[in-house]
Parts: C-alpha cells; sequence; structure tokens
C-alpha cells in the first residue's frame, strides 16, 4: 500500500495517496537518502497538509516513512548554509533573519497540528532528530519492534526549537525520561516507546504496523467529521490551557455542531445496532 | 456496604451512606438501566455534591455504581430531546441555549472537582461516554480487572464536551493513546487502563474493590482535614497553572493555614509514634 | 565518590566536589541525622546553586545522599519553632511573617531549578516528605531498588507548600497516582517510581546507581553547553506554556544561540564520525 | 421614574420597574439608610440579577439608588459581626470561612457582570466604599455634576476585596490615579470622574441623569438583543484575555450567531432608512 | 501627496506610494464608494501588508483614505451573500464554514500588527464600522477636526468580531465609554476622541493631517530600524502580557538585539549633537 | 526637606531621610551629572529598596531628584563598555551575558513594585530614558509644571528594556500617545502628562510639589499597614491577571489579612469620627 512510483508531483519528497475511502496516505519518500529531511521538504509538507485541511474527501491522514527507516532527520549537507549563515551586517540582523528562518521550519510541524484531521504516524527503524519534531506534532503514534526515536539536537550543537522540547513533554508523562532524552540524545527503543507512553501500540513489523495504521485510520474515517474534527480541536485547544478553558471552549464550540445532522444519523444507528461503517456523512 | 434500599430520597439516581467515621458514599443508583445518566442524574449530582461540600463530617467521598457494571453512560432516551432540540426563533437562538444546556452538565461533573474533600472512584464493569467524563473529574480512581472504559461521545456524532477531552489528557501520561481513545472509541481494559496511569490500582473484583476504595478513604478521612483539603485544593490549582503560579498560591494558602492546631496534633503524634488514627481533628 | 571527609566549608550540609571533568557532586551530608533537613540546610541550597550557576567549569550536576538513605525530609526539631510561631502582634502579622518565610524556602528547592546545568538526581533508600519536593525540582531521577518516596506532609497536618504538589503532577502522568501519594501519605517503592515514570531508572544498589548517574552526567558534561542549557531552559519553559508559546520562545532564544560555534564544532564531529567527548567547547 | 412605593417584595433593599419596553430599573432602596449595604442587600442582588440574566423580556438595565445620594457604601452595623469574626476552632478555620464569605460577596457585584444584558449605572450624590465596587463591574457609568466617589477600605483597614482592586484600573486609564484613590482614600469628584474616564458622561441633576440613562438604555434596547448582549459578552471576554485569544473566541461566538434573523432584519432596516426601533426582534 | 492615479496594480482598493525616504504611503482607495471595503479589499490588504513586511526600504507606513472621508465601512452589498449564508447541509457545517470566513476576515487587520513596521493612521470625515475596527489595529492615531468614529456593528445586528471588541478597549482608557459607542453605536467626534486618548492628535483638515502624518512617520523612519521595529514588536506583546513577562522578552530580545552596529551610530550621533537624520543604518 | 549633606552611605548616588513619622524619603542625588544612572546606582537601588522592604518603620516612599532636574536618564560614559560589548568568545556567550546584564538592570526598577510599601514619585524639570522607566514602576506620579518626560531608548538604536515598554501602557489609558512617545522619542510636557493620566497631579513648582509629595505619603503614612500593603500587593497582582483571578487572589489574600486588629481600630476611629491619624498601628 505504498505509493510505488516516488514523490507525487509537484511535491519532491512526499507520496501522496487514498489507500481507502476519506484516508490519505503522506510518505515521506526519498529513501535513498535515508528520507532526510531537505529544504525542499520543509515547505512542502506547509503545501500538504494545508491542502489535506481544505480537501472535503479526507478524514484522515496516515504518514509515514519509504524504503528502510522512518527518517534520519534534517538533512545537513543540504540545510546548514542557509539556516545558520544568513546574510545581513550586523549581530543583530543576522538574528532576525534567523528567528524568521526557525519560525518558517517551525509551520512545517505545526501544520499537521493544525489540520483538523486527525494524523496517525507509523514510524519503522530509525526517527531520528527533526523526526521526533515531526511525530510529536501527530495525534496518534504506531511503531514497529525494532523502532528507535533520538533527540539528536543537543549532539549538534543546538537546543531543539521545532517542536520537539515543547510537545514531548505534554505527549509522555514522565519528567525525568524526556529530559533524559533531550539532554543525553540516547536512543530509545519501541518497548519504552510503549512503556512511557509515546507510541500508544508496537507492532511485529512494517507490513503488521501499516495495516494497523490502516485499521485506526479506518475507524476514524468511518465515523462522524464533525465529531472527528472537533474532537481533535478541542484535545489541542485544552492541552493549552487551564480545564475551565477547555470546558468553555467546549461548550462554545458544541453549541452549534451539536446542531448537525450527524448527531442524529449516529444515534439512529447506535439504537439500531448498525455499524458506523454504514452511515452516510456530508461532507465537512 | 452498599445501600441495599435504593436511591435516598430525595435523590432518585443516587444513593448516600456513612460506612464508616468521615466517610461518605455515593452511590450511582439506576441498576436496571445500568446505571445510565437520565435528566435527574445531572441536577442531582450538583445538590448531593453541594451538599458534601458544606457537610463538616464529610472528609472524603468514596463514588460507586450498584449493579453489574459502573455506568452506560448517558441516557439516551431520557435525554436527547431536550439538549439537541430547544425550542427557539432562529439558529443564534437555539446556539445560545445549547450553550447554556452544555455548560450546566458540566457542572455536573465540576461539582466534584470543586468539592474540597477528596473523591475516590471505584470502577467496575463497563464505564462508558459520560461516565469517562466523571472519572476523570474524581482524585483516585481505582477499578476491577474486568473493568472498561469507554470514550463514547465520537461514536455518536460529537465532540465529548462535559470533560473527557478536557481532563483526560491532565489525568494520563500518553498523548497518543488518549487521542487513540477520543477519536476511535475503541474499548480499554483495565490492564492499560493501570499501565496508562488512568487507575492506580487493580482489585480481582468488585468486593476487593469496595474493601480498597474504603481503606483508602479511611486514610485520608483520618488525617487533618485542613491538610487533606488545602491539598485537594493546591493541586488542582497547580494543574491549571505554571509551577511559580502554584507556589506562590501555596504560600497565600499555607499563611493562614499553617495557623492550624491540627499541625501541633499531627506533629505530636509522629513524635509519640502514636497512629494518626487516634488523632482528634475539628471539623472544617 | 563520594566526599569522605564530611561537609565542605562554608558549608554544613553540603559536601562538594568535583568528581569529572565539568561535573559537580553535591551530597547533602548529615548521615547521622539521616540528611534530615536543618535550618543551616535550607539557606545553603541557595549558596550552593547559585554558585554553581555561575561557575564557567561546571555543566552538569549529581545530587545524592551520604550514609544509608538519601533523605528522611525536614529535621521537625531544628525546624518547627521559627516557622510555625513567628512573633507578631495578631494574625495578619503572623500570617504576613509565614508567608515569607514559606516563599524563602520554596527558593530553596527552585535554585535548582533556576540553575541552567541539568541537575541528576540519585536517591537511594528513603526519600521523605521535603525529600520528594528536592526531587521533583531536579531534571533527571535515578534510584536504587531499595529505594522508596513518600509524600509525607499530609502526615504532618499540612498541605506541602514547597514543591511537591506543585511539581510532581508535571513529573509524572498519572493524575490519581499523584492524589494517592499526597493524601494518603502512602509508600511508593522504586518498581511504581519506574513505571509511573518518577524515575527514568533503576539501579542495583547505591555503587551502580552513583556510577550510573556520573555516567549520565558524563554524557551531558561532553556536549556543547550552549545546547545543553538552552535545552534546560526551553524545557522548564515549555512545561509551564502553550505549545506556540514554547515555540515562539525558542525561535528567540536560537536567534542567537544558533550563532555558536560550538554548533560547527558539533556537526563537524558528527560527520567526521569522532566522540562528542574529543570537542572542546568554550566555556559558558 | 422611580419606583415610589418603596422595595419590591421579596426584596428589601431593591426596588424593581420595568419604565419602557425591554428596559428593566433597579434602584438601591434604603433612602433613610443612605443605601447602606446591609446583608439583606448582598443576597438580594444575586437572586435580583439572575432573575435579570432569565428573564427574555428584559435586554438592558438602568441601575440607580433612591433618595440623597447613590450610596453610603457598607452597612458596617449590620456587617460586621459575621463577616469578621465567625466562629471557628483555629485561625486556619476562620481563615477558611472567612474565604468563603468573601468569595459569596464577590459574587453579590460578579452577578451584574455575568448578566447578558447591559447595566447602565446612574450615580447622584456620593458613592462610597462598596459603591465604587459596586458601579466598576457594572458596563457605562454616567453621574451628576455633584456626585463624589471614594475608594474607601483603606480607611477601615483592609484592602478592598469585592471588585474596585481588580476592576477599576481595567475601567480608567490612569494608574497614578487608581493608586492614589485607592491608598488615600481621597474622594474624586464627577469633573475628575468626567476627565480619568471613569464615567462617560455628567448630568446637571438627578432628573437630566435619569433621563440620560434612560435615553442610552433605550438606544441599546432598540437593538437586537444577539448583537447587544454578544458584545457584553466579547467585551467582558477581551478584556481578561490577549486580543489574539479574543478575536478566537469572537470568531467562535459568530459562527452561530451570525445566522440569526437579525442581521437581515437589521441590515434592511439600515438599507431602508428606517429606525431600528421600528424593528422587531424575538427574544432571547 | 495622495496617489492621483488611482489603485496601483495588482491593487484595485489600494494605491500604494513612497512620498519620503524609508517612508510608504498606503492609501485606501475607493473615493466613489465612500471607501467601502469590498471582496477585494479583505484580501488585498493582507497582500499589501505582506509585502511592506518583507521590503527593506519600507521603515514606516503612513494609511489614509482617498476623497470626501476615511471609510463608510464594511460594503454590505458586495459582501453581505458570502459571508452570511454559505452553502453547507446543516447548521454545523455552515458554523464551520463561516468561522473560516471570520478568521480570515480577521487576518485583514492582524496584519497591520504582525508587520514590525509602525503605521501611522490618519483619519479624516467618517471612520465607520469596520473603519473602527482597522485603525485600532495601527500604532498611531492622528485625525482631523471634522473627524468622527462611529462602532457600527451592533446596529446591523451582530457583535464585532473583526478586531474593535478586542482592540478598542486595549487603546482607549475608559471603560464606560468603549462600552457606550459599542452598544449603542453612537458617533464620537475628534475631541472626544483626543480626549480619551483614541487618537493622540488632532489637525484642523486633511492637508495638515497628512502633513503631520508625514512628520510623525518621518520621525520614525530618521531613527534605527533595529529599534523601531523592536519597539514595536515588544509593545504589541507587553500589551497581551504580564509586566513580568514582557521583561522577560525584552531580555531575551535585547541579548541579540543590543548587537547591531545602529547602537553605537545612534549613540555617536547624540554625544555630537548630530541629527540622527544623518545616520545611515542598514536594511533590515 | 532635600538632604542638604549628598548622598547617604554607603550609598554614592542616593540619599535617604525620613522627613516624618513613617515616611522615607529617597533623594537621586548626582545633581552635577544631572542624576544620570551610572554603575553605582543600578546596584545601589536595589539595596535601598530590599532595606525598605524590610524596615518596619517605612510605610511609605517618597521618590524625587536632587537639583535643576529629576533624571537624564542613562549615564552613557559610565555605562556603555560594560553592558554592550561582554568579553565572550562566540555570538551566542555574548548574548548569554547580554541577557544576564538586563535582567539584572531590570531589577533595579522592579525592586520598587516588589517593596510592598507605596511610592510616591516627584518629577520636575526633565526625565529622560531610564528616568521613564523608573517613575512607571512607582505607584503615584507627580510632578512640576515644568516637567517633561522622554521615552529616549529609540533615539539611541535600541527598543526599551528595563521597564518602559512594559509599564508604561499600563499606566496610561492612550495607546496611540504610548506608540507615539516611544517611536519618536517626543518629549512630554506636564499637561499632556496629567490629560493622559501618566502623572495624577500637577504642582506650579518643586517646592509645591514636594509639599505635595509628603502631603499624599503623610496620607498614606497613618492608615494601616496592613491595609496600605495589602492594597499595593493586590493592584499589582490584578493589573497583571484577569479580574476573576484578582478576585480569587484577594479573597485568599484576606482569609487572613481581615484578622488584623487594624480593622477594629481603624472601624472604631471612623464610628467615633476621629482622625484615623491619632490610630496607633502596630508595626508590619
Amino acid at each position: 500500500m505504498s505509493a510505488s512510483g516516488g514523490p507525487t508531483p509537484p511535491f519532491t519528497t512526499l507520496s501522496i495517496s487514498q489507500p481507502a475511502s476519506h484516508v490519505t496516505h503522506v510518505e515521506l519518500h526519498r529513501p535513498e537518502k535515508r528520507n532526510a529531511m531537505n529544504q525542499a521538504f520543509w515547505s512542502e509538507m506547509i503545501d500538504c497538509f494545508n491542502q489535506i485541511a481544505e480537501d472535503p474527501e479526507c478524514r484522515v491522514v496516515v504518514f509515514s516513512g519509504a524504503g528502510k527507516l522512518f527518517t534520519a532527520g534534517i538533512d545537513l549537507m543540504d540545510m546548514a548554509g542557509g539556516l545558520l549563515r544568513p546574510d545581513a551586517d550586523d549581530t543583530a540582523r543576522i538574528s532576525w533573519k534567523v528567528r524568521q528562518t526557525i519560525s518558517k521550519y517551525q509551520e512545517t510541524f505545526s501544520v499537521i497540528e493544525k489540520c483538523p484531521k486527525p494524523v496517525v504516524v507509523a514510524v519503522h527503524g530509525a526517527c531520528v532528530g527533526a523526526g521526533v519534531d515531526l511525530i510529536t506534532a501527530c495525534d496518534i503514534r504506531l511503531c514497529t519492534q525494532d523502532a528507535w526515536f533520538q533527540v539528536k539536537e543537543v549532539d549538534i550543537g543546538l537546543a531543539a526549537d521545532v517542536g520537539t522540547l515543547q510537545r514531548l513533554p505534554k505527549v509522555i508523562g514522565s519528567g525525568s525520561l524526556v529530559n533524559e532524552l533531550a539532554l543525553t540524545a540516547r536512543k530509545m527503543y519501541s518497548d519504552e516507546a510503549k512503556s512511557s507512553g509515546l507510541v500508544s501500540r508496537v507492532f511485529p513489523d512494517k507490513e503488521t504496523l501499516m495495516a494497523g495504521a490502516m485499521e485506526v485510520a479506518g475507524e476514524i474515517a468511518s465515523r462522524s467529521p464533525v465529531a472527528v474534527q472537533g474532537t481533535k480541536i478541542n484535545l489541542i485547544f485544552s492541552r493549552d490551557h487551564s480545564v475551565k478553558e477547555g470546558l468553555d471552549f467546549a461548550a462554545m464550540w458544541n453549541m452549534s455542531m451539536l446542531q448537525t445532522d450527524d448527531l442524529m444519523k449516529s444515534a439512529q444507528a447506535a439504537l439500531e445496532k448498525k455499524s458506523i461503517k454504514q452511515v452516510v456523512f456530508s461532507k465537512l
């Protein structure tokens, strides 16, 4: 179920397909470069997820990596020049430009979060550096038995600035583990990823992983898009606010969203013991 | 130790008893309806917990469900009409009323949190839909081996708006698991509830569960109510604020609370190696 | 590797040493008093960590306890008088002084967090009361198989006000467990400390623990101090803010910090497959 | 237009009338006691404004004082005992009760803010102490030439705790003036009240004041209640949040509120150059 | 100094010119339609200010309206259809689209705030409805004697949602006045605009207004762009945060920005009593 | 009433005296240098206000400048070297040190705010640059007719980072004026300072100014220190928080502070129509 023919134009690093109804599969596709993230990748992600956000046919996304591993992280060769040494007249002006560049790179992963469709990420093999920044912006994380994770930034002399330090502490429960991973750059293997809660399921190999990811995606795709996307939006809002603010937000959100026909359709199916998969919901 | 004779008037869905000194037992009591939450339940909870909050004899609450399971969640038959289709002249006015209704329903579970006495919830069998909203508002969660939990809202076409999406991410450590549960409505069994931290203990059956819950409640009831209730208030404040704000709050709180005689009584008992259960504290 | 000769003057409760390059070892050193925290301790900690924060030779701290156990917590005999019964003319004025005292005591552990150098804490045997306040302010927590932890405050009649209630919920993922520990004062042993994420590793005994702590510290000490200390600062900021605020902070931070020579040195070493331990970084 | 016959039962301190269509007039009515706020007042206000909030006929409130002046503030004789010296066993327990009492008294004025109908307050003569707490919770402030205002609390030995210190700095622009008034208890006369922005208009005497207040109220009452009450709710939310949060709130609010028929009715009237007063809006 | 030939292609509602060194003049240019804001305007503003933000030649913006008045606000004829009645299958889906539309329209004015170059707005004649939303997003407000301002939204049945309710309370000091304007839609004339602080200067007529705006702009343009744009960024951050957060932000910002050569150049000029206008600063 | 003999040892830039009971006068005393702020000043302020905060005899502070004017701001000659060009190995390390330095300088003015005793500042003649940072941290601002104020930082190439940009928008109501002052560095004279609310009173000359400041200070000094200092603490908290948070804070604060004997003493005096100046309050 991987896109055999390589990247989907106009993209050069991403392959896009529709493996099932309402499911979009985005594959990071630079297998010969260990799916390292080059300059093209950083902007293609933004275009890709903005399109997905607008696409009424898509209700859920599966994200994975082509080839032997998920991603080796940033492509240092391709990236270093522009980012680290912008051309400007003094330190203040260099800093000004560096800040703009970092903000742009942050957007590459924040689009995943801003897209109201849930994103299921399936990790096999290595997930290094910016790969961790990426997966922490996804909603559901699954991996293979042979997967490993490495917060690599400290090894190359910087504090991670495109998501890991901001999101990792909010997706796993152990502060000590987060700090240890971020400060020592040690590898974490799938069993610890599972016990710490980074991933919610581990699969024997890539084939079962992809099948598992598709099944989860299928469950999500079959439900009301009003309910599903509202759930994602509320979960992300709640993460960043107090319980009281989260409740107020939910009441405001649902004052209109409860006026959907999906509610009656879903309730009807539940009462009739019909599978939710048989219900047809309007586009959103 | 369950209230054999049914609901305690004027309540029709709740049975209230005092199984031990300073311990109040609230039992959700509609066993013939799988403890489904009907219209009466939503307002009785508010009255019940407001009374408990004011009752100087009560220092801790045990909450459980009568019959075969904890709760099947919202009673769709009893509830749907009023909530979903208020009578009003246009969409804005319907929305206005829906928002008021949701806020009122949120209060049903928020009273648990606003009540300064700790609430220990004991779950056996099914805990579905609004049941999860309820238990996440409790302080300590215990369950039986046969318990299972299901965030059901997405199955009936809505984003959960009375607590689950707001509190679940703050009571268990795995973001991926929270999202998976909320977006797919899959069941979670007791072992995963334990390993993910949703519950802090699992018991073989309902009898041992209730005994365990009573033991925990007994430990709490025997300690200074100034210390215990101050601890709950500080924990809830801290959850929603930065560490610095939490520390400032604690300093303000304790500037008067440390001037309690309980401190000397407790310290005395500790120095004399007496059991805390022998100390008599004034009412609060 | 423990400081054999007792406290390091002018300190009377802390022993300071440099067991390895760029590593400072701080040992709580009142073994005959079970490392109980007396009045001297509370101010010595502030001096000690302020010095460490300023010391360009130090890049990481290992914190442990001398003797049979980590710490028995507050030294009630030494402390109680001054704190609880300040001399003043009315309740308001007593409260005013109590608040000042609590704030000062909070600083004793907050200095650990304000110090930009990571602190690895190694716990063996008992870690009671204020000991838990202390370790939750550290960055990485390790322990021995025989370690146990107890949030003791409720036993002596107060709500914990120097860190536990504020930080514990942010370092372990299970809300139910946090509440149970804080409300019942029950002991938690090393296996539950590990599974709940309070500690990220458990060692067979104190010797292996200290070796393990030193190894983790060595990994940290060998990396760019700009990267390491920036990582700690960003992690702590992110804990207390939304993801968006955390990302904005990181972009501001790195607009200047990416202009470090450490980046090139680290990247160079990575490309040449040299160990990071061979790279010489300037002082910070 | 004042309610001649005294308080409106069951109220003993408030007189309620409907001087015009959709306008409710609430008059503080203890003229023989200089409208001092006794124990009854504090709870009657809550009942009164909760009723107004629910009353679909009311779209705007005018609040004023009967007799020679607006209010002399708290009725010290009637109040002091209960509040200041609750009966309890130790300082902590007294503090616990005092906090509950203050919170309850705060609600007396916060109901004005929680009521979605705008409240126009008309002040003549003295407005002292708790009177300032009251008027800062209103939406529009008007006064007579002979009006004066005094933040009195510091004179009787306390920091104002029912609204003045919290709201005054948010309703007038000069920090220096706020501090001076609150710290010295000096009187401020109508001209300074106008130039500082505390009131938005000054009238020669009570008669013109009441006419002016009724005119402002009439303008508000004639407009769409969806628009008016949404405006109040958004203004209060914005006061307490960042601009970005305020904008997000407004977008959420209006996603349903723009679906009101009032929009078309109002636009129609505007296009036809008809007075808004001729448009009939549904109840809200 | 107005752009005589009409809109500057590709814009159809905006005329762009460079009346002086480093100064960009943006003129709202639909004089025959009273500068009413049609659909094109809402997106052209975004393009225009994004270009200005990137243009290193521009250091300050003057914004004004062509013809007889500043703006009559939203062009109801051109706008109403799309916004109010999006095509969708149920209320939830309509609401979903309405929210997206509102957010997009909010961006039209938020780009002014996000653009780091200060914007001086010069208002003559009427400034109605969305015109007030626009000017509150500008940094400095100037007007003619004949100018008047009207928060119009409540007149057409809605709560203002693109900036006025969010920003107006933060740019003028009188809460009572803000509420009165927003709830009654009454006109405010230039003298009250000045005394309330909405504008900081009033000019006799449009000619002197434009000269005054250009003079202010010239003062800003002559200063270090690092200092000026950093000042705007810090002022906007501070508006939405506590003083402590604002100070921390400023320290982070200036840790690199103080390393500009502009500091030495400016200080040098100050010491030599040279005009700042003679100093040449690098582009930013 | 100025300290004739110059600075009070060990201070070299500040003269400290007690002109009246419970009143401390701090005079910026480098008249021959136009009270420019040299390196000594920045640390002396911290020592001075920390002492005042602890001094039970002091209940209020008057702050003024010796000689012809209030202050010319920062002493560029004395300051520039250290601040702008710290010695370090790369840009990151220079930035690190600059940030520490700025934070230290911010503390120089933040101590005024942290000191619970109100500070009345009396400005005559020029108040330039860092002078504005200083006065915005004071509680009450008074000035002479000949006073003028200038936010100078943009003129020397930087965004103000020690208080002006953070506090000025919170002490005066006109956003447009704040921005104009900060972006153009134009002078503001006493009349505009008064009408904008920067100062709350203007006096004909320095003599009447100092008499006026002493009178205000005397009013404050005669009132309960529990009430006065609690008022300052609550006002500052409220400025940085929502109204709801401010009210909760006040309830917590007063749960102990209302238990002061000052309340009864003050109430007694009020009932007996005695001057508050005759009441003797205990030290705080």
